[in-house]
């Protein structure tokens, strides 16, 4: 009988190793996808592709045994040879190979640049080629960032108490409402695509006080933008017993300083390859959405068209403002006007006609919205009502109100444009591994 | 200006601190939710419910400082009161409580008996008030050790040089063809939804060599069983460089190790509650489809009806067999017949009726299905032709192969599955959040 005990030692070297003093002048196998080859004649460079990033080999007549013409671009391959210090090569070792095997090898040669430094290609032609596009290791060092995003939100909520929940995709009506609903089939059954977790999150506040999830969030919004995307990844979280909301502002700083750190710590070469200088997080400032736009329209000598609106000029204006004024990268926006927020929205005692919500905005674009709920079964029934909105389909979302809530609030970040703002990118396309938009749907 | 530095230190205190004898003596605030009040007439234990765990405080006649009428379960509130060692109380601690301050009320007094140890509802009864019987301490510690599977997941992954991914939901076509795909209007365009990540995850390999992703996917299937849901959470892992499909295997078992010890070591107070004994994955048996087959057959005095399939009584078998035989929990079924598996599964060289490929049982039910896949353009091509599939809607996935491929497999964990036969339940809704099935959309 065989029996499987967990992984085994693999015969192959992989780069983080080859980094340690004791491989210097060893003989290690390493594999790879051949990136490029440089022909010089009596010596080649042959760079392999890894995870870890790229690594130098080199073919030297009458030392490696291989003929080089029976090598392609897109090989994968199988090398042994000698590690050699060479400063001039990436993370400053190569291997001089002697032995060659090749695992696989391409149809065709490559449609796209993939080795170039800046792939010279449109958007367009990257995104029709999008398992191909991002071999290039730029473009993939986008994702590997995006990722350290995604750990730092789940490692710092796990470390404040909060659990990991997963809420349903399909649903029989919209949490929110509102025309943006994918519909769909269900056993012939009318349902919808979740355009959000918020009531499931807000039902378990319940069970868990404090909750997050990072899942994909679905909008059929008719708009073709540079910001905007039909299909999206929203990290979500939501927590109870707040002494205001204020306290869920804090926790998003909280998990932008821890997560800046992580990059910094876990991610530096990714940061380097695009020449990334990560967000301060430390100091956050907190802005009133009136005086924000008073301010702009102060210094920037502009009109207020409109009072209870904040326009996507006026967002990249609010954002130039504290950059300029105090170095500042991102500003919490706070008090949106309650006829611009859902109905769950808890209203400013102070004054009913503003919500203690915010928004967070990352150099002048909106990439967090947030805020805190009303808790009580009775306001919410009033608020509702007050909006001539229907109890239907929220029968479920009520009772959890009905049978007791702690004051609570919450925030959802778009993951994409958290991204695309981290690398200086204009287009949340960049920073989506397959897009899905008005006339995109595959690959 | 008002700043955000990050997440304040609470006046409130949580169990965990509690626990630090320091804190024994001590007058702290605490808050929770009101689970149950036990009214002795002068003393009164009044137990409150919190993330971490039941807290039991004490209000007696004369130090505390609230009329214990105005106080109902389920009410939410803040206490003041000295920590004192109490033996009998959850934790060895409970709280004398001087202040109470009510946060929040409910409107309607419990539908359910969630404050029962074992609640005697029906699974119908629990899953239509969902987020109130998920307050039953015992009911949401099933969903504790599910975050704790999926951490394990990704924690092991990220230490073995893994790159999480997002693969998107809605497509034009679905992945692995079939009826059993939920189809959508996308913007007056026909689209699906994702069956599985399988081509995007293979898709990345050549990207990053190493991915996974946790995420949902949505099967319109038709049965209703026990161990069916339309939409469930899928473990996915996709690797390349592999020696064989062995290393698969050795994969899964490497995460099924990390994960036990992680649930031992920080899920305890669940296990516990929930009286389940860890399996053992530390060697997991190997076994061919055929010779398992014949085993059982052997063994149990069956008759083999089918050579080429396996019944679900016959994986009941088998998990049987190698518990008895050899105490084992998990096995792997190896070697599938060709017919059987998808398209994109590697037959094996030396037969090819069967594949490179493997199921898990975990205590007799099928949990994992992963293998090796085609990795080479011309035999990918040859597959879909013998088949009589169309290329129509693969191209992507057929250029990622084209433009060169490392040999490759993965795996896709049933999550909801897994947690099912890990706490011991029957049916797969007791340990989904919010199921769907051909009856349930709602909540």
């Amino acid at each position: 009988m065989e029996f499987s005990t967990g992984v085994k030692q693999k015969e192959t070297t992989e780069i983080s190793q080859l980094l340690t003093k004791e491989c210097l002048g060893k003989t290690v196998k390493v594999n790879g996808a051949v990136h490029t080859i440089r022909d010089m004649g009596d010596v080649a460079f042959v760079i392999l592709r890894k995870h870890e990033g790229l690594l130098q080999t080199v073919f030297e007549n009458g030392i490696t045994n291989f003929n080089l013409q029976d090598l392609k671009a897109a090989d994968t391959v199988e090398l042994a040879g000698e590690v050699k210090a060479e400063e001039r090569a990436p993370h400053g070792i190569e291997i001089r190979v002697k032995e060659v095997r090749v695992l696989s090898s391409p149809a065709e040669p490559m449609p796209l640049a993939i080795d170039k430094w800046k792939m010279n290609t449109s958007l367009e032609a990257k995104l029709n080629m999008r398992s191909i596009s991002l071999r290039n290791v730029r473009e993939r060092a986008k994702f590997k960032l995006q990722e350290g995003l995604v750990r730092g939100f789940r490692e710092f909520l796990y470390s404040q108490g909060f659990t990991e929940i997963r809420t349903p995709k399909i649903g029989a009506k919209g949490a929110e409402g509102g025309s943006n609903i994918f519909k769909l089939d269900y056993f012939h059954r009318p349902a919808v695509l979740a355009q959000s977790p918020q009531l499931y999150k807000q039902m378990m506040v319940g069970v868990f006080d404090r909750v997050f999830e990072t899942g994909p969030v679905f909008r059929a919004e008719k708009h073709n933008t540079k910001r905007h995307l039909n299909e999206y990844t929203s990290l979500d979280f939501e927590f109870g017993y707040i002494d205001s909301f204020r306290d869920i502002m804090d926790m998003e700083t909280g998990f932008l300083k821890y997560t800046m750190k992580l990059l910094k710590n876990e991610y530096a070469n990714e940061l380097k390859m695009l020449n990334v200088t990560l967000p301060n997080a430390d100091k956050i400032p907190v802005v009133r959405f009136d005086e924000a736009k008073e301010m702009i329209a102060e210094k920037y000598d502009r009109k207020i068209k409109n009072p209870y609106d904040l326009e996507p000029e006026e967002e990249v204006l609010i954002g130039q403002y504290f950059k300029e004024e105090m170095d500042a990268d991102f500003v919490f926006v706070t008090h949106y006007p309650s006829k611009k927020r859902p109905f769950y929205a808890m209203d400013d005692p102070e004054d009913t006609t503003f919500t203690l919500s915010f928004d967070l905005l990352f150099h002048g674009m909106e990439v967090t919205t947030g805020g805190q709920r009303v808790h009580e079964y009775g306001k919410l029934i009033e608020k509702i009502a007050a909006r001539g909105m229907s109890e239907e389909g929220l029968e479920q979302y009520l009772d959890t109100f009905k049978y007791g809530m702690p004051p609570h609030g919450g925030l959802g970040i778009g993951l994409e444009r958290l991204t695309m703002k981290l690398v200086g990118e204009d287009n949340v396309r960049e920073t989506t591994m397959f897009p899905r938009d008005l006339n995109r749907l595959d690959p």
